[in-house]
Parts: structure tokens; C-alpha cells; sequence
């Protein structure tokens, strides 16, 4: 490399004295690699600590050779990889991956004591006759009393209001070796005729609470039968999970805080639950 | 290819019509991408639905041909990457990747309502003489009560036993584009003499819990303020959180579910919280 000019890879600092190169333009794995290990040594001079390397999926080519300059893989997701090294000879501080799914149940119930139960079309319960919940996956980024609302509307067409956290579990290796959190929510419907809309969902109607509880698959499953009563405890009034009160971190974002409001209620005497 | 005996893939079955390819000793990527090649002929032929590729930092060379073939990446960690591609050609129903990283922070309160607090020596409260109660990250495959415990004794040596998650706060793009989930869980202190341990901890101490709220940083900040009320109305017996009960899954694995049990007392009878 002698008396030759080799141009640096163009980085963005981060909050934590590190660097985040984004790929975004096709480029010769060799001249990569070449460019890599000019930036490391430049990084390296001007102290920096983590060094993240997004490489969207269309530059497959280029992760061996980030690998081979002593990368390690930290996340992906369908179209891209995220590789990191830690510059300094001290231990890392860099972030954890992340560790869990949520999911969401929602327990609705209206006036005549019914409760809105689903069939799925595929699944562990395909072809069963077992009625459910409405559940569903929480996407990154939304919270989890929207995610609620939505799954309900997808699988039945039922607007909905968020009560309330009523319990959650959480479970492990649930995928590969990923964990679960899995959040039970009484909702409050605003609408009452179904329209099955998803694809996933065969049929879905409003039950008779006791119906419910005698099938079968929750009597004989603890976890499920447990939910099932405190959701009935919940009906006659004498069960206080946690509400949402929308409050704001220190960065000034809008963030829910999950609490048992009734007991807190001289707290939050100002703060409206939902926004 | 003609006349040629190209050998498959191994691979496992998973539990959704799938198949598990772990690649565990060294190939050539020009071998690899041939056997690849047949192996899809041969599970579309099966029928197979989501096909998974684990495949360890070490080979990294074998990234680019497997995009090439048409997989995905799905997720990774620091020493592997998983990719993965769905055969039919029907709407693909794999399952999302972890989209939530989960915290807890730990309130501790002794018999002289002194609270257990620690200074870091790294992180955004680096230098600032905030104390606060101590935090960190819940593992993979960790429960968030034995994560709370786990963290205070790292932090300052302290024994405790799980008493209720308080309070949670759900947020987003707190790293990248994932989300996070914050418990506040009550801890109760078996032992008393700190010992501080982390290299993350400058310093470990009992404080009066009014010199904790009275700390300009949980005054000025509402998550933190409203945090420390809810901590001082369980001090006065005056707010349930939500406790947690062994129960177990249909598959038979034992599971936590946190739920408010003063309220559900009555169903929770014969249930021990500790495992």
C-alpha cells in the first residue's frame, strides 16, 4: 500500500463513541476490504470503540470479507445484516440483541356477557373446533395496547377501547432460542358486528363467557385456565390489572407506562390513559 | 449436472413442515451452492414448507451463495447467522424475528426504609452523582425475577427474593429500530452487607428513600418521578403490582405468569410464587 491513496469507508458517528457505515452502493469485495482495514486503522487513531457495519441483503458478497477483518454478526433482520467489531482492548459495552417476541391476547367482552372468540385456519389449532382469543404478534415499534386494538380489528372488524393489562407469562425457546412475552388485555368494544377479514381466522363470533370456559382446551391447559378466571374475576369487578398512562422519558419521547392505576389513582389524578 | 450423483444436504424436520440445514464442518461454496441446489429440488418435491440454514460465523463464506439461492436472512447472533427461505408458493408463515429487548430495574427497600442504590461508572449517568436502583438486561432464556435478582446481587452483592413486578414501560427505537420493554419488579433483601462486584458499578449504598425521590433527575423526569410514587405507595401497603405464579404450558413447560394475586387470591390458593 506503499505511496497508494486508499479511500476511507464514509461512517456516522453514533451517541456512544462509536460508528455506523451504511453499504449502499455495489462495490468490489477486495477494494472493500482494502477500504475496511484503512478505516479500522483510522477509527483505531481517533479512539472510537464500536464499529457497526450495515449491510443491506443485495451486498451478500461483502460478508465475508467484513467477517475476515474480524467482525462479528450482531442482528439481521430479512433484508440486511448488522456485523460489529469493538475497537478498544477494553471489555465491550456494546447493546444485546433482541432477546424476546411479544404477543398479545385480547380478551373483549359486551354487554350481554359474551365474549369474542376466533377459529384459526391454520396453526396448532386448525381443525380443533376451539374457540380462542383473538392474539397476535406486537410489531417492533408499536405499542402493545395498539397491537391489541389491531388484531382484534384484523381478525374480527370489532373496534375496540384498551382496559387493561390483565397478566402476562413469559416463556422461553419458544423459536429457536428465542423467548416470548405474552400480554393478556381486556378491551372494550365500541362496534359488535363481526366482519372476518384475515385470512388466518375461519370463523369468529361472541360466546357466552361460560361456553368458553368449558371447552375442553382450557379447563385442561393450566395457563389457559387461569387466564380464564381472572378474566371472569375481572368481570365481576373484583380484578385491577394495569392501565396505560402515557408519560415521556427523558429524550422527550411519548412512552406508556403499564400500572395498577386503581391502587396509583391519586398518582394520576391529571393524566389521561389513553392518547 | 448430467450422470453426476450430487449428495443432499442433511437437515432436520422442525414441527411447521420445515427443514433445519446446520452447517458444522467446512465446505467448499461452489460444492455447497450444487448440494444446495438439489436439496431445494428435493424438499420442494417433499412438499417442505420454510427451509432454516444455520450457519456459523466461521462460515461466512457460504453467506453469498445461500442469498443466491433465494433465502433471506432471518436473524443472528455474535457466532451465527440463520437464513431462510419458504418453498410453496403460498403467503410465507414464518415466525417473526425478536423484536424486544427486556429490561428491569430492582427496588429494594430494607427494614430502616433506606433503599438500595448504585452510582454507574459508564452510561449517560456516568459523573452526575445520580444514584439510582439497579438495572440491566434480561438474557435469553432468563426469567425477568431471576433477572432482578441476578442483577442486584452482581451490583452490589445484596441476596433478595421476587415480591411483584410494579410497574413496566414499553419503548421504541431505543436501539435500531427495536423496541424495548422496561419491569419495575419489588425485591425484598435477605442480606444487607453490600459488596460491590461490577466493573459497571462505581459505587453501592442504602439510602433514605426521600434523599432517592428528592434527586433532581426523578423530579424533573416524569417516568422516574412517577416510578419512585408508585415504589412509596407500596411502602404504605397502599398499591398490589403483579406477582408471580409457576403455572405450566400445554407442551408442558413450566412458565411464569405475573398477575395481580391479592385480587385473584382466591384462585391462586394452592400455587407457590418462588419455584
Amino acid at each position: 500500500m506503499e505511496g497508494e491513496k486508499i479511500e476511507l469507508l464514509s461512517a456516522v458517528e453514533d451517541h456512544h463513541g462509536g460508528v455506523v457505515v451504511h453499504v449502499e452502493d455495489p462495490i468490489d469485495s477486495t477494494l472493500f476490504s482494502s477500504q475496511l482495514e484503512a478505516s479500522i486503522n483510522n477509527w483505531k487513531q481517533q479512539g472510537k470503540k464500536g464499529v457497526w457495519i450495515k449491510l443491506p441483503i443485495q451486498y451478500s458478497n461483502l460478508v465475508d470479507p467484513v467477517v475476515k477483518a474480524g467482525f462479528n454478526y450482531h442482528h439481521a433482520e430479512l433484508d440486511y445484516l448488522m456485523l460489529v467489531r469493538w475497537i478498544p482492548d477494553t471489555p465491550h459495552t456494546l447493546p444485546a440483541n433482541a432477546s424476546h417476541r411479544v404477543g398479545v391476547g385480547a380478551f373483549v367482552l359486551n354487554n350481554n356477557n359474551k365474549v369474542l372468540v376466533v377459529q384459526e385456519a391454520g396453526g396448532k389449532f386448525r381443525g380443533t373446533g376451539v374457540w380462542k382469543m383473538p392474539t397476535g404478534a406486537v410489531n417492533e415499534g408499536e405499542d402493545l395496547c395498539e397491537a391489541a386494538i389491531r388484531e382484534v380489528r384484523e381478525e374480527t372488524g370489532i373496534e375496540t377501547k384498551f382496559v387493561e393489562v390483565l397478566a402476562f407469562r413469559q416463556s422461553h425457546k419458544s423459536f429457536f432460542e428465542k423467548s416470548d412475552l405474552f400480554f393478556v388485555c381486556m378491551l372494550q368494544p365500541q362496534t359488535f358486528d363481526i366482519r372476518n377479514q384475515a385470512s388466518e381466522i375461519k370463523a369468529a363470533k361472541w360466546m357466552p363467557v361460560e361456553d368458553y370456559a368449558a371447552q375442553p382446551f382450557v379447563q385442561e391447559n393450566e395457563l389457559f385456565d387461569f387466564i380464564a378466571k381472572i378474566c371472569f374475576s375481572k368481570l365481576d369487578g373484583n380484578y385491577t390489572g394495569f392501565s396505560n398512562v402515557l408519560t415521556c422519558t427523558s429524550s422527550g419521547k411519548n412512552t406508556y407506562l403499564y400500572l395498577n392505576k386503581q391502587d396509583a389513582s391519586h398518582l394520576f389524578a391529571s393524566k389521561q390513559g389513553q392518547a
